[in-house]
This record gives C-alpha cells, structure tokens and sequence, in this order.
C-alpha cells in the first residue's frame, strides 16, 4: 500500500466514465478466511457452487492484482482500507455498533465479543469483519455460558460474525457511476453485511470520506428495491446500463435513474430485461466491453433481452420509459453511444463450448483501457477470438478463483477509470 | 361477525394462559385470493409444497371455523379485521403509506397503484392486501408505460403487492404470551409483510388497539432474530416453551425471554434446540399438548432435541442459562408444570404411517379444552391413539388445508385461553 | 369379478379401436400396500410427489370403477387379475423364478423368501407382489442371520420385493393398439417389474393368453428404447399418435412403428415431439380426446411440440419419416383422420388457474363413449369449458388419487374400445 | 505403447494381491472428448459436479501417467487398450453389433451410423466410443431424413452412442482381485457401456483374453446387484474389503463373496455398511490404504459404518454372515490381517477444513508401493500428515482432475500388483 499512500488523491477526483477507458484506480478483494469457511455444506447458502483452494485462489488474485499494478493501475484492497478505517477510532466504534448487537450476535453474547473484538488490532478485526467468528474463534477468557446455544443453532447463526465470502466480488457492493457512487442493497441476505463495510469506509477513510453518493444506505431497508454493481455499467456519454434481473430489481432501478437524472448524473439508463429461463444471472456474465466499439457476449442469453430506455423528464417521477420492443440491446447501446454499431464477438466454439466457457466467466472481461482486457485463461476459444478482433487479451488464472462464477469484471470494482471518445 | 361484535371486549382482557386451557377467542384467516395465485412454477417461493383446490379449501376452513363457533368460541377472521381496521381512515393511510412505496411497488408506479386501491372498498382493498395484486388486475384507466418494466420483472416482482397465502397460518405471526402478545419477525422475506397487516390491526382496530406487546415491531429490521408462533408455546405456570430451529432463532428467543422476564410475564423458558436434520420444522409439527399433562409427539425428531433453560436474573443480560444437557425435553417440561410426567402419544402406525402421519401434521393438534382437539382427519392411526388416551378428537377435513404443511395448531392463534390447574 | 366371470371372452376379441369409442372392457388397479410404504422421504424415488391417504384413495377408486360399471363397461382389476393367475401352479413358478432371484433378493436370502411366499394363498402373494415386501414383513421362521445386510441396506435395497405403487396408472404399462398390444419397457427403473406382472398375465391368464403381442418383453433389455402408454393413442383410422418425451424415446417409437407397419396393425404414426421445458411429461398430461372431434389441451406446452409422420415403406427400416415442420400438431391429426379440424378446449381459467389445473390432471380426460369423460372434480374451469362444448362430464374425486400426478386417462388401460366413426 | 509392447506379458501372470504393494502395471484412462460434451446443463446427468479445462485436465493427468512410468509402473490407456482391440476385425464387429442397434441408436439411423463408423481407423472410432457420436458428428453423407427425430429428442437421446466421461474412473468398472477379476454391473445406467468396452478388451486383445473372470457379464441384466470397484478393496491375506454402499449393492456383495470363495480366491470378506447420511459415496473417498498398516480415513463417515464379515461355508449359499455389531471397521480389518492395529491419519485440519479435503478427495490415495502414494496437492493438511507419519507423498494437480469427484485411487485400475507381508 505504500505506492498507494504516496500517490494519495482526494475522492473527488474519483469517477468512472466508460467501461473500457484507461482505468487507474480500482478495488479488489483478496480470498482469504471466509474461502477457508466454505464447505460442501455450507457453499450452497454462501452462494457458492464449489469450494476453493484458498492458497492457489490466493496465488492467482495477486498475480491478478500484480499485473494490474505493472500495468500502473492504484489497485485498492479491501482488507487494506477496512483496516484503514479501523484504525480510526470513531470508525471502529461506529461499525462495532452496528455488527455486534443482539439482533446479530445474540444476547448475552454481545458484550463479551465485543470485548474480544476490542482487544484486536485492526487487521485481526478485518479478517473476523470479512471472514466471520466462529463460535470457536472467541478465545477462553470470553466464553460464558451464552455459548451453548450458539453452538446447538441451526446454519449460519452458530456465527457470532457471519462470513462474508463474496466479498471477492467487489464488483457488486457499490457502483462508481460517473462523478458519484452508490451503496447498493444486494439481493441475498448473506451479502447484506457488505455494503455496511464499505460504508464505514465511505463514511470515515480519508481517501473516500466526502464521495458523492447517488443512491444507497445500507442502514435502510429497501424493500424489493436490490441493486448490484455485476449489472450496471457507465459506459460513457451520460449513457448507463442496467440489467434488470433476478438480483437487480426494477425497483432499484429506476430509483436509481430517477437520483442519477436528477442530480444531472446521467441522461439515459438502458435497461436490458434479462429473460427469465437463466434469472440469476448478471448482466456482465453474458455482455462485456472489450474496446469503445467491441462487446463480447453470450448469444443464447443476450437474444432474448427486451430492452427499455429511461430518460430524464421534468414530470414525476423524474423520468420517462421507452419500450424498445424489437429493437437488439445492441443496436440501442451503439445508437446511444452515437456508434454505426457494435462490433460483436460471440462466446466461442461449438454448442458444448460456449455453454461451458460462458458458465466459466468467459464473457466477464473487465478492460485496462480501450482493447486491452483481462480473462480468465481457461475460456481459451473466446481468447482467440477476442484477440483475433485485435483485442489484447490477459489471462487470470481460473482454476480456483472461477468456483465462484464470477470472473475479472466481478473481481473488480473501479473508482478512476477515464472517459472514451465516441 | 355479528355475535363477535355483541359480545365485544376491550382488549386489556386478552390473553393465552395455557397450551389446553379453555380457548375463547382465536384469530383464523380463510383461504382465498392468494391461494389462487399459487402454480406449480411459483409454490415454491411462497413456502407451499403444492397447489390446492381453493373452493375446498375454503370449504373446509369453514367447517372448522363452524366447529369452533359450535363449541362456544369467538373466532375472528383475519379478512375481517382488517377491513374493519381499513374502514378508519387514518389505518388506511398509515397501510397504503408503508405498502405502496418505490420500495415495493416500483418508482413510476406508486401514484397509480395508490389511486387504484383509493377507489376500492375496504373489503376489496383487504382482498389484494392479503391475496396480492398482479400487474393484471390493475384496470385499464391506471395503467400506465410504467407497467412494461414489471410485466417483464423475473419472479414475485411482477407484483404491485406479493400475495400472502400463509396467512392461513395465523399461528406464526403474532404471539399471545399470557397476558400480552410479541409482534413477530418472520423467517423468510416472502412472509414479513404479514406482520405488518397485524401491526395495522393492533394499531387500529378498536378491539385490539391498546394490547401490551412484550416485543416485535415489523417496521424494524431484526436482522438473524427471527421469530415465529409455531415454535413458541405459553403452556403454564408462567413457562414458555420456545423452539430454537431454522426460523426461531436463538437472537430472537434470548431477546423475548429478556423482554418477558423483564416485564414479569414469565419466569422460565424452555429451549427445545431442534436436531440439524429437520432443519424447518417448526416444534409444533412434532409436539403439541392434548390436555394438560398429555402431549403428542413425533419421537423421531424429539429424541434428538437439546434442551435448555432461561430464567430471569438481575444480571445483564437479563437472563441466566442452564443447560439441560441429557435430560428429555418433556422430563424438563414436566417438572417445570410441577407434574410427575407427561403422558406421550407417539405418532402412530409403522415406520412408514409415523412418517406419513407427522408429514400430515399428525402431531399438530390444537386443543378447545382440556382434552378436547382438533386434528386432520387423514391421521386415522395418531387419532385413535389420542382417542384410546381419553382425548375426544375432532377432525376437519385435511386434503386441501394439509397441502401447506400446516395443520390445526398452525391455523389458529388463540387471543383468549384460560390457564389450567397443575 | 363375478358378472366377469360370467361374460368372459377369449382374448382374440379385444382391441381398442379409437381413443373415444364406447369402452367396452379396462383394466386398472386399486391403491394399496404400495402406495402405505410412500413416505417423504421415500416418496421421490417411487415417482410420487407427496404421500396420500391411502383409506380415501381407494375410496375414491372405488367410486371411479363402480361409475365404469355403472355404465356398462367391464372393469377388470390388476390384483384380481393377477391372483387367478397366480392360481395356475405354473404361472406362481414362472413368476416366482424371476422376482425371487439373487440379483433381486440377494443371495442367502432366496430359499427363505421363496419359502415364505410359497404358504400365501395367490391374493396375499399377489399383495406382497404389487406392494413390496420389506424385511420387517417376513415371519419370524423364515428370518435367518442373512437378514442383516438387508436391515443395513440404503434406499429400496432394504426391500426384498420392491414396492411398485405406480401400478396404480395400468395405462403406461401395456397399449392395446387395435387387435393387439405393446408389453412396455418402462423409462424409471422403478417401474420395470410392473411389466413383468402383465406379462405373467398375459402368458398365463386364461382370458388374455394368446392376445397378439406387437412389441415389447420385460425379459429383454430394451436399453434407450423406453415406452409409455401415457404417450400412445390409437385415435382410429390406423393412426396413432405418440408423444416423444422424457419417457418415450425415439428408439422405442420407429420400433413400434416399424413393428405395426410390419403386421398391418396401423398406417400413420403421428410422433408429437415434446418440448424440452418440462421433459418428464408424457402427451396424456396436456392433450386427449373427449370426443370424435373434440380435444382438450394444455396450449402453453402443445404450442412447442414438433410434428413428424411415420408411414409404412417397403424399403428399410419398414417406415418413412416426414418433417412436419411449422404445421400445428392438431392440424397433422385432424387431417389424418379425416376431419376439417378438431375442436379444442383449452385448460380453463387465467395464467395461474390453467398452470393449476394443467398440473392437477386437468387435460387428462378418460372417455366413456364419445362425448363422455370422466375427470377430476377439482378443475372446475376445464371441467365447465368442456361442458359448454357440449362434453358429459363424469367426475372423480381427486383430491388423493392426484397426489402421483396422474387422472382418469392414467389410472385406466383400455382392453375393448369401439371405433368412432369419421 | 511401444515398451508396453516389448514387455508384454501373458494374462494368467496379472493379478492384484494387496492395496499398498509394489504397483506394477495400471489401466488408466485419459481425459478427451466426453469431457468437452460436458456442459453446465448436461453435466448432472452425466454425474460431473462441474465442467472442467480439459487440455488442463489432460496435461495433468499426462503429469500423473509420467511420474508412474518413472517410478517403473507399466501404464496401459483405455483409448489405447480399444484401439488394439478395434484393430482385430473380430473385436470390432463384436462391439459395434453390440454398441450400433435399433434399441442404442434408433431404427433407420442403424445403418447409417454403423456405416460411418466403418469409415474410421481404430483410433478415431476409440475416441467416438469412449466420447459419445452426437448428431451433429455425422458427416454429410450419412445423413438422411431420419436424423430428424433425433436432433428434436429430449436430453441424451439426441446422441447416437453416449459419451462415457466416467471412463476417467477406471477402478469402478472392473476390478483385479487376486489372481482374477469382475466385470462389473454399473450403478448408473449412464456408466453400463463402461464394462462393455471392458469386456470387448478382455475378450480380444491378446494381452488380456484368457483372463479369469471371477463374476460379472455386461450383457446380462443384473438388476439390483450393482457393484463398483471403487467400494472394493484387496487387501491381502485372502481378505477383500467391499463398501455397501448406494453404488454397491448387497444383492452384487454376497453374490461375488460366494464366487470367490467357491472359486477359492479369497476367505473373508469384510463389508462396511455405509451410513445413510452420505448414500452415494464409494469406501475409497473416505477410506484408503498408505502402507502396509496405515490407513487415511475421514472420521465422520467412517464412524458410523456397521460392520460385517462372510466366510466360506459348505452349504448354501456358500458363505456365513457374522455382524461385527460394536466392533470399529479399522479394528476388524486389523486383525484380519494379523496387525495388532492400524495407523490412522484422518483428514486433516479444523472441522471446515475436513470437511472440504474430504470432498476434494483428500483420504483417496493410491499407493505406489508401501509408505509411498500419489494424492492431489490441494489437500495440503491431510498430505502433511501423512508425511508426518512417514508416508512419501507425492501430488497430482487436482484443479481439474478433481471435479469428477474421484482422486488418484479412483482413476486408476491396479492390474498387477504385488503382496505386502503381515
């Protein structure tokens, strides 16, 4: 973090104007004790379909993150900020509040965590924060009695502090959509926690404390209205994608529109109504930006989205809707963005390939600037391709990292990242 | 509702005394609107194992609600107060205000919708407030281009209001625990908004405004404190059994026993920690009192329950535990009513029938007075059992009502129980 | 079986003609045993979705075959047929060495097992043989140390005859197609023996020994060649339809076209290719007849269904195949039969009420004669749609019988139907 | 191949006398084809958790082949082993008359396809047998009309032979044991064409015709005796090991305990009742052999296995059963062997830990020779604690290998193996 703290800018220069412009600053999130969590048991809740090798998952992060910073990028990360964070005492007090209360920790339990969370420093605290405390994780001098029901409970609640796994994905948790950022309500439970944590942040680092924030409290309850940042992309020109699916609501969404036209933060949200034989899915494991004019996707799903513009409107609720009907999803974004059209590579081989490599994060690249992107290796016929539209593609090792369903862009949420000429 | 209103009391003299003491008034809801709307698709994410024949359904639920008024009760139905509470304005305000949000209905569509329901008589507004209200029933001069996004929305969010069809389950609810009641926090999202049709009633409803509630609120985010009425049992002498299982949770139990104990409303609860294998099972699908020292049970799942007791303290938090370690859950109960032992029925018949029987909710009986219950007809083998044991077994017919997984117990929550002599 | 009895004819008179004609002579079979051993936990493996309550079942089945009777048709029942054939010492012997075998029962356990079966009288045997014998069922004399590994055993292996309770639908099992019949290799292991019971009937049983046997043994293995009553209909005119399903492969259809091209028995098979969104369901579930030129259907799955032609050819394999491309299913039929078009009733009700009634056997239609069907009670809106169109509509409880997810057209194998004239 | 040519040895030498023995020649089988049909959708069918990299995977497995051949073991490759076999004219008629029928490939699509086939030299119709002829493989040429049916059948049928990626796991399909070995009935019928290329190879090739066979035929119907090598275990001393398990039945255990004891190849055999709790688990994921007395097991499931043992008898049915009642499986095995003990290493690490090796075949070693065998580097907690007990350990890369779910002891088919002194 060093080179970090030298090259310390103030957040409001942060912004993220395109998807495939120069990116210079981005946050990712390291595997580590919540991965070690996981079992055949228990990934399921967690929302993950396998268990990892946490060593290699480990290994092959900071490679990514390596070749991200050899490329110049300020890469963040999150245990590192947390700590940051925590380091303030009015910060760790004010997450301290909200994580070990009796609703979460359980009466009886609360004060004796707390005073095994007090006597931590704050990188011990940020491992239990992001990789949850196990009942057995409380040393001696803090057990009572109180314990033995944790210990007889059902799933997840014999946590004192649950893991938060997904946090790999920081993607998801807020999105930086031009000048602003929102604090996003995700879809599961198990991933509510997350986007508390990066309100602390938000809230009390100096580096981000004083964001503009569009939309989003984790301290709310939204409701139906979910949001995640897997299905959101600023591609430039005031222009914002959403994908409405099974994670990101239409109630979130056109809330958002509504804040983001009326704080003059964009001008046109085009939602892309994913359809419902494969709900779960994010719009950026089937549709990626690979350069200011090429997207890399996944026909099966993209050839049954139905699209619909969003655009300002001085009458409430602070926008009108335009049902596209017909129109491709592609020919709307490449209209909006004032392109003839978008190039497209489709995810390679033949029927039994691309239903592998786009289920392997084929189509989830994440771009270092215009026609340089990062994939996972093991999606090699959608590589070649890419590189055969003279894309330059980098590969991440997938083996592990990938047991998550989520690749390069999911591992990455940026917070300077350029504009594109149109 | 006629002799309901004759005989109307001021709800200070509400209040459940015991498990089988003589039941007065009870709270029921009739099948209807929301069952209607369950498929074989969608079942599933609201909580039912298959479909039913509505007009059957409530055909039966009739029956049952007949044979209870036969025998003296005052039976109140959950369609009927609330539409006497929706008659008070300022109830129906406070309601549509927290149901007709962005949140929950979608930015673009709140004004609609809400000028919809303003048009409605309370009766019709109650039959979309429990049954649901689809993008389909909004009629032709309220719809607007708002409506494309939610027509193509994935799931439940095609809905301007989620139906509630476990309603039928007042049991889970709302809790009347002596002399006041607890406001409960439900498992699964699908089932919050149940409580806060209640809420409205305690708030409102000439009849139930003014109840002490010991705990609960549904406009707060509870977090892992979980908490429903089938786990949860006043049997007595100021005990309060308490399941501790997937949607009990030990947050929430340790919380109203603090309340309970600290508003003297109970001097002990009785924790009955239910085995991992079964994790959903509410305690009443496998345990229910008959008369005042005769239980039925599913030994399957009770054998494998850990028990453990709260009782007050002046110590922070407010509770002492003891752990109960190998002793059976009913020796523990039985002491605590100060009696030599509980009389057990066990499910009835082979391995095969004991396993049909508790599946049909052969073990959830409610009881009208000592020794008198009500039970599913279908359980031939547990009811004779109870009948050669001196219960007088009243059956209502259970081919639709079972269909839910809920039997007598779950269909009823008693207002008014007398307590009973040990 | 005593007017039977007495109107006995020999086999060489039966046949089923068309799929409405007057039904002269039917097999089904009573629940039972069978269907007491189906617990939740075992449910899924034996193809049931939920438990029933056997009592009401048979109740109702018996109501279903008094209505036949009633109106003239000769209803003969699987355990009385298979009694009278277990009479004839040699057919007890025949059967006997195929069920009671190591690969079945398991070495060490077969003299024992033999030797118990041998002191039943043939309707006791035929109980054990359609409803499973457990360990637990055998006396104490005839329990040796073997029974051990059996106790131990996972799943149905504990069984030393499996139950078959899917018996219940004798429509899957054997087809009579004009003169002559299909003895079907069944897709789920789980039902292969229910074969073999017809065979021993049809080998042995004075009134149906000697029938023409088309296709199929239980003796042989088929392999991908799998076939299903529940998907074949001789509509008349030498045509038959079949449904290409999860459970009638395409291995088994040219087969049975080639086989009935072969001996003259049909002219036309129409293959209804089943969509893949719900794989599992044979063509019964969503399309019969209810009269000459009426059908009913379930539009939402026969809207996806591709239509090929088989018709004989002197060239191998004996038949030639047509695409029928974008014509409607119907269309194909009702040509085939001569007819301008065909009537149809679809599932009645809105999106929800059709989904229901679809999933409740709401489009499977027995008929008595033309214009006659039996159904079940409870889908009311199909059932008044029928009527409307002029359709007698008998019904059938359902509220147990529906629990395996099949009605009247599963429950029922034609042996004698009249053909129709067009 | 070419040294395994040179050193080619009579059948009548091979033979597998212990589990920990100096290996000395091993069938494996090499990932390819099947793999790349393996698709998110079909991969549960062809009972894959996952899809794989498959160049991954075949250099890894290439990795593990080589560091055999290093350490002496003559390796033999199924894809090999048929081609040899393919390439005697005999052989290849036999196995295409029995592979290319109307019941596997569809009547009018017999002669088409097995006329392709004929077009190919042995290596490419290996790699069709062993990775599935879809559709779409067919050339122009053999094409007809026919095909239509089948490119619209539902699920597997759409092939004309099915892949057999299960081939990966050469330990199931047959199994050595002592100076002969079975042919084994499958459990799934997706894996029954497994044995049959098995038997093609040890009826023809002329390396292993002439082989005994103690039991087992792929052209019979076994019905509920199913049997999988990887529940089979030789263990020396004339004791053989047998899981009872999903995959092996006690209708298959006592049938081969009677064959080899009548055939004098064996005098105990100890079967481990496998608990219910994990049903589909073979007895080498949880339980393997390190060296002449050390065992790696995971405790979990091994504590809850009910013993017993069979030992010839002279009368029927050819053994004796004894229940081991209380007696731990380790301790039984112990002293069938003359040990005083075994040593246990049980999976390693903390409860999450544990449970993940387990599931990443973390207790399934294969043994070089005593004290030296190969696992998958990814269970680094259990690889040191063998190593700590003086095992040699070396690794196979299990990223991709691994997500079959079978480790080093399941992919290989010891054929020559040597006896450990006790």
């Amino acid at each position: 973090m060093t080179s970090h703290d030298t090259t310390r800018t103030t957040s409001p220069a942060y912004g993220v104007h395109s998807e495939v412009g120069t990116l210079r600053k981005v946050l990712v999130c390291a595997p580590g004790l919540a991965h070690r969590r996981l079992t055949p048991t228990n990934a399921g809740d967690l929302l993950f379909d396998d268990v990892m090798w946490v060593e290699n998952a480990q290994r092959d992060h900071a490679d990514f993150v390596n070749k991200l910073r050899g490329r110049g990028v300020d890469v963040v990360e999150l245990h590192d900020l947390l700590a940051q964070t925590l380091a303030i005492p009015e910060a760790k007090t004010w997450l301290l509040d909200r994580k070990i209360t009796p609703n979460e920790v359980g009466l009886g339990l609360v004060d004796d965590t707390r005073a095994f969370l007090e006597t931590l420093d704050p990188a011990q605290l940020t491992e239990y924060l992001i990789g949850g405390l196990a009942t057995v994780d409380l040393p001696e001098e803090f057990r009572s009695a109180h314990l033995g029901l944790a210990r007889e409970s059902l799933g997840g609640r014999e946590y004192l502090m649950p893991p938060l796994p997904n946090t790999l994905y920081t993607r998801d948790t807020t999105c930086w959509l031009y000048g602003g950022l929102t604090l996003n309500p995700l879809y599961w439970p198990a991933r509510h926690d997350e986007t508390l944590l990066m309100k602390a942040i938000y809230t009390f680092h100096p580096d981000f404390a004083g964001s503009t924030v569009w939309w989003g409290d984790p301290e709310r309850d939204w409701g139906q209205a979910t949001f995640e940042g897997g299905d959101i992309m600023p591609v430039g020109k005031g222009v914002v994608l959403m994908g409405m699916s099974e994670r990101t609501s239409r109630q979130a969404i056109t809330q958002v529109a509504a804040a983001l036209f009326r704080q003059g933060a964009a001008q046109h949200v085009i939602v892309a109504g994913m359809p419902k034989l494969r709900a779960a899915m994010h719009l950026d494991t089937v549709f990626t930006f690979a350069d200011r004019d090429l997207v890399t996707l996944y026909p099966t799903i993209m050839d049954g989205v139905h699209t619909f513009s969003l655009r300002p409107s001085d009458k409430a609720p602070g926008f009108e809707l335009t049902d596209e009907g017909s129109r491709p999803f592609v020919d709307v974004v490449a209209k909006a963005l004032g392109l003839p059209e978008l190039r497209v590579v489709e995810t390679g081989g033949d029927v039994y390939a691309s239903e592998r490599q786009q289920w392997d994060s084929g189509n989830n690249a994440v771009a270092l600037e215009p026609g340089v992107v990062f994939t996972y290796d093991r999606n090699t016929q959608t590589n070649t391709l890419l590189r055969k539209a003279g894309i330059e593609v980098i590969t991440i090792v997938g083996a592990e990292l990938g047991r998550g369903r989520g690749g390069g862009h999911c591992m990455t949420c940026p917070i300077v990242r350029d504009p594109v000429e149109f």
